[in-house]
């Protein structure tokens, strides 16, 4: 039993893709799907969660991600409360949790956290009330499942719900990205038929993130034929870090181009998580080309967090 | 006639729990009470402020006070505007009236107003507009009247609205506690039978502020048979200050522990403002022990600060 | 054909008063002044943009202009988003047009944009897509067409609607001044028979601001027989620029005092953008004086706003 899923198989929480099964995922996907239509506004989902009160609990600044957060809550009717907690000097793990017990007192039902330590909100969790509610906006290296959710939507409005004959490539620093592993995890579970994952040795992590993928890195073999290709933000600070040479060096070897993504099926898509790193990771051209999939993963970002906060909140 | 109250005898603003009568400390908290069902959330109470504005204008900040008084305007159905002033340079009287008339005059109905200068919400209340309501959210060292409230709110959910016969004790830095100050105004006006003071002579205050109450510096024996204890945060900036030697030696003389507790009365209860510095004025057991009533405070706050904002603003 | 205005001459976005024609200027300030009773408060416009969402996004910060947008666009039942980029390290055009397509994608329909740079809002106007509205809530030294407009409500609240027999002086910095430059499109759109401008040579522009207008350093002169005087406020960095001398000094020339409003109609009015600087543009005795529409362009502020986001993007 996973530990974010109670005895009915009820979803509690949402602290990381790995541990749902195929049908959860789906069910999830499939609710987004049906939510995208209220995710660019209207009122047709204003009272799903009228009374309800969320709370955006962020330790760790991410405006893009707390504001989709937000639209969400306000299309489906939910109070709003934007907590920012990322100013505190040093985070402790007693501190966090007294702040959260405090946040839930005042009949916050739901906590949208962001935390720079892996583990941090599943901790959280823990410490909450049953029937209180914890979505995970990105812990540390470990986990963004929304992230995951929305680009397997993503993923699906281009090729079908079927993944059993899907090649996607990953590509970039795998070693340090939560949106990477939650992917991977996403992925398997859907069933997809190949998944690739390239970068730099440096960038790659050697526990079992990468199981039953194909790994290398040469990215012009990786890429040929392949579906889609989920290319990954490259933080500046791994050049600091010494893990890279240079950004140039990066984009020359790692960055997808047009050139490059010729490679792969004529109707390959192209994801990546935002904001671009533009001329590092990806090409003007690939970001604003007709196979890119960038603004269309923003807007299932809302409906994706609209499905995941009315199934774990809704009556 | 109490400033705050116009001819009628009806609260125009809060500005301090001195002053009111028993009748209106009284009616204030039935009220709170009735509102606890829908502190938690709801719709019940969606309409009392439909179409009423309320601004958080904060010149100091405290996420958690804001946080309470901003559930509790949208539980009401009010429009909610947070105005972060504590950014201001050096902030001035002139400059500060100029910042609340612009404000009203943009139609905010209610100001929920903190500020570290004594009397700067009371100086702010005479500049505004007859019909603006101000509710001091805790100014320097003198009035924090909603959580004098929640106070009383918890005291009476424990022990009954009868105070005559109850033992309560305020233990440590009252001196520059607005918290308190705003407790022993409600305490000696409901009738409280016995208040206890406590804590190091510097820290505590050489004016009329414990009038009528029992003060000494040993606190086991202040603490014998009460019926409730309120604990005071201690600020570190005390023992920068040379008011106290050391947060060890604070916690051995007057920290509430689980072994000091039980010279208290078997069924008393423990209150604390927080946030709390666990292991300085209250240890782990008893915060968390079944006696505290620290959560149960946070609930209370947002019922309060709802009957509040609907007695001032409500039609 | 403006470059804000679609082919059926419906506004599409509020960029810069130039260029709207007088019946444009004169609908929106219809309906503003119809919209003042719900600038107020109240619930009468709810439903007018329910289910849409609006976006302050601001890369220069801005509390008082945020706060009036946030207060119109809750009145008119809009969902709200607060984007504060002005935290942002460097403001590129790429980096700036990513955030407003990332926020569109979610779902925003209509930005409120504050940009340090001139023509930034227009810019970003550029890379929309067809429907979203972008609202200039001041660029640079250029436009703050929301500030021209609620300028020109409270002027024809006081003096009516037909402009052709006033004179108007405004006086200060207008060279770095983004609201005398809307001030001065408005007053020459709408007829104004005279148009006076006075000011320290060093603080007034060289282009074609102040084409058709009277130009002249002698406020004494400037201000005779006028019907209305807009008081710019003096940024003190001009000091600092070395384009005025001294605070003193600006004052004994250019402060409007008492003494000199008496040279004006008896029955002219005072505007100031704010916030004040009082005692170097504006006396105490002005700001606060029966003449003062100070508060009266706060309050319309809302009301504008309101009738340009409903013009925009209501049905």
């Amino acid at each position: 039993m996973d530990p974010q899923t109670d005895g009915d198989g009820r979803l509690r929480h949402l602290l990381s893709l790995q541990g749902l099964s195929r049908a959860q995922l789906e069910t999830l996907l499939r609710r987004a799907q049906g939510l995208t239509a209220h995710a660019y506004g209207g009122i047709g989902a204003r009272h799903a969660l009228a009374g309800k009160a969320v709370c955006t609990l962020f330790f760790e600044p991410s405006t893009r991600t707390r504001s989709s957060f937000s639209l969400a809550a306000q299309r489906l009717g939910a109070d709003l409360l934007n907590f920012d907690a990322s100013t505190s000097s040093t985070t402790k793990g007693e501190a966090d949790i007294d702040t959260l017990k405090t946040l839930e007192a005042m009949g916050v039902h739901a906590f949208v956290v962001r935390h720079r330590q892996d583990g941090a909100v599943a901790m959280l969790a823990r410490a909450a009330e049953p029937g209180t509610v914890l979505l995970n906006a990105g812990d540390g290296r470990s986990n963004h499942p929304t992230q995951g959710l929305l680009d397997m939507l993503t993923l699906r409005q281009a090729k079908g719900e079927d993944f059993s004959r899907l090649k996607v490539l990953v590509v970039g620093d795998v070693k340090h990205s939560r949106v990477a592993r939650s992917d991977l995890h996403a992925l398997r579970t859907l069933g997809c038929g190949e998944i690739r994952v390239c970068g730099p040795a440096a960038l790659l992590p050697d526990d079992d993130t990468l199981q039953g993928c194909t790994v290398g890195d040469d990215i012009d073999a990786m890429l040929d034929g392949v579906d889609a290709v989920i290319t990954l933000r490259l933080q500046r600070e791994r050049m600091v870090d010494g893990l890279i040479a240079s950004l140039a060096g990066y984009h020359r070897d790692f960055g997808l181009t047009a050139a490059r993504l010729r490679l792969a099926a004529d109707d390959a898509i192209v994801m990546h998580p935002g904001p671009m790193n533009r001329g590092v990771e990806i090409s003007d051209e690939v970001a604003d080309g007709l196979q890119s999939r960038v603004l269309r993963q923003v807007a299932n970002g809302v409906a994706v967090r609209m499905a995941v906060l009315e199934a774990l909140l809704g009556d």
